[in-house]
């Protein structure tokens, strides 16, 4: 237990990691509408207002609000019925006090006019002619110029995160192309005498890599394009060379999940300090699954050690190598997607350290429950198997049956 | 406010409209590395169990464990160290019991052998011999051939979502193409005299569709090929003709932003009912914003008529839209991704309807707060300036200042 205060907690780790690392300055022009989850080189200002031209909001009649005070069911106010504001068009004429003139939701609330009536608030009564049932104040059924963005109003920050209601905010205002900041590259490497690819083969005491891949969707995902690198075999020359070949050839981040043994991790930490500065910056994370990961920065570049087991390298990258993507971005990790569900068991925990555990959701009596998905060492399935990672929180010395547990969604 | 009550609710509409829709039968395979997010066609079994040898899970020495009971500091257990596991490869001996052959984590657990001691747990005594300083029981430090997965197990159900967790299962497995289901192409219409696309310069009374490019984006996150059809005039024949091509050219499901005004959304209806049967199914759902939502069928195709407004759209889409685009994959529509945070204000609702509100997190005092973006009309920027949609649940009247909330993140 007392060995995990001598590890950094996984916020610390994080930012001791990216304080070393800065946002690509490299900026890429796309088109808007295939800038879905990426990041703002710069900020965007309205090139005019919005809306355009004063909106209604409603199907009704524009009017002056004057003209409708005291108005009721039983003494309606009586306006003359001058036109009709045809959709797509601004109204040809100006409303005089004492006048009416329909307008549909979206269309134009013509010049004098001040508010929109109901259509439901309103009758006709005579050919030419209708009466209005409620008073309207100045500003009803309508929006104003400007009411949702004023022109030059800095609508996003440089470093924003694109979203689907973000692009329509933009093709709204005609902004079709955006700036963004380039894609990191992550090169992506597993090591181990032990390891060969999914494609293969086993022969006896051989395991297929499977984490080069995971980490690859798991970095796109973030916005990275991801380059698997391949197998390396548990040599310091092999791995030191390999690594150094993959940033000159333009790697901006260098992953490696590491053989599973003492020894292996050990390399991986050996080779970041011979890559540059400042080198290690954290080995061991107050974390299980995970503790053995190893962060690391040489020449700007993060490096990041992650261990070899399936289940400990996802939650790590999860924590640790998904910050650095979204900052070599210009952008900060969003919050985690998490659903809060009530424990059907008591986990026990240390204090001093986060446990992520796979669990499962169940809905009983319309509650949601999460069971954890025991298992005896993060075998992968148990992960495949889990709808999200259970928290059990750093100062925590476990759960209680029937408590609200957070649950990262997988 | 009696009104809501003659209304579906979200949940009864979404499975009206469900109970009509049928997953589509065709399938293609593909590499599981370009999987994620797509739905699988078709169970997969493991094709060998995993492990496929017995592997330590510790760095240490494969023992039996009957050799090591009552060890202690004060009376170690005494074994011949008989050799070591090369990684990667099987063990070219067997165990014999008062021996102990060094492991590393990974590695192959010779024959024999029946638990693996941690090397911190011994010592190097004499050359050739090692003492155990605690007791190992059977098993410990090792996992089975099969523990993780038994062969011909059946690892993922039919319409299981592929995450980046499970491809890494199936890459274990030596599995590297997949069956998915075809994705499902969402033909995507705008319709309103007053809408241009986002590359005009607008004239006086015109708009720019927005709807068109959100929709897009959402049905792609949700698995489905979008197909953006362009902007038509509120005119009957045009959007009747031009939704049955759609059809014809092989969408598998269409969806219509109406015009602003009702009577452009009654067309929507008079549409969808002309095209065939069931026709509308819904309309009218009990949300705030998105009200007049309309639900319809055709030949076993899900039609969609969203209302203009940009923020009903887009809530409306997520909340009715994307489940048809799952169900069409085989798939269920996963949990939303929502985070719990207390509210900065009280906030009134309607009982019998469900409230969506844009809304900005705020972190103070290491609590999770949650602040609605008030609005007048939802503007696209009021949801542009969001984190996410405050829930105001059906049966609610409102919810208290310091209340804890859901909202689903943007």
């Amino acid at each position: 237990m007392p060995e995990f205060f001598t590890l950094a907690s996984p916020q610390d780790a994080v930012a001791r990691l990216l304080s070393h690392i800065h946002p690509l300055q490299d900026r890429e022009r796309i088109e808007v509408r295939a800038a879905d989850r990426r990041v703002l080189a710069a900020e965007i200002r309205a090139p005019h207002p919005l809306p355009e031209f004063r909106r209604s909001t409603l199907d009704g009649y524009a009017v002056h609000a004057r003209d409708t005070f005291g108005a009721s069911e039983a003494l309606p106010a009586y306006l003359d019925l001058t036109g009709e504001v045809p959709m797509g068009q601004m109204a040809s004429f100006s409303l005089e006090p004492g006048t009416a003139a329909l307008v549909h939701t979206g269309g134009h609330v013509p010049e004098g006019a001040d508010a929109v009536v109901m259509l439901e608030h309103t009758q006709r009564s005579a050919p030419g002619e209708i009466e209005v049932l409620r008073p309207a104040a100045p500003g009803d059924g309508l929006i104003e110029v400007g009411e949702d963005v004023q022109k030059n109003t800095v609508v996003f920050q440089r470093g924003h995160i694109l979203r689907p209601a973000d692009i329509g905010g933009l093709l709204a205002l005609g902004i079709t192309q955006v700036e963004v900041t380039r894609r990191p590259r992550v090169a992506i490497f597993a090591t181990g005498d032990e390891v060969i690819p999914p494609e293969a083969q086993t022969l006896p005491g051989q395991v297929r890599d499977l984490n080069s891949a995971v980490i690859a969707l798991l970095a796109e995902r973030a916005g990275a394009v991801a380059l698997p690198q391949g197998i390396l075999p548990d040599d310091f020359e092999t791995i030191r060379d390999r690594v150094d070949t993959a940033r000159d050839q333009g790697a901006d981040m260098v992953v490696l999940s590491a053989g599973s043994s003492v020894s292996a991790r050990d390399l991986t930490a050996r080779v970041f300090n011979d890559l540059g500065k400042p080198g290690v910056l954290v080995h061991g994370i107050a974390t299980r699954p995970g503790k053995p990961t190893i962060l690391a920065v040489a020449g700007g570049c993060p490096l990041i050690g992650l261990p070899g087991n399936p289940v400990s390298a996802y939650v790590q990258f999860v924590m640790v190598g998904l910050p650095p993507i979204y900052r070599l971005q210009g952008a900060q990790a969003p919050r985690s997607a998490v659903l809060q569900a009530r424990l059907t068991t008591n986990v026990a925990s240390a204090a001093g350290r986060e446990d992520y555990l796979p669990a499962r959701f169940r809905e009983r009596d319309g509650t949601l429950w999460v069971e954890p998905v025991f298992f005896k060492s993060n075998l992968i399935f148990t992960l495949a198997a889990a709808d999200g990672l259970l928290r059990i929180p750093l100062d925590s010395t476990g759960l209680q049956a029937g408590a609200q547990a957070e649950v990262l969604i997988l």
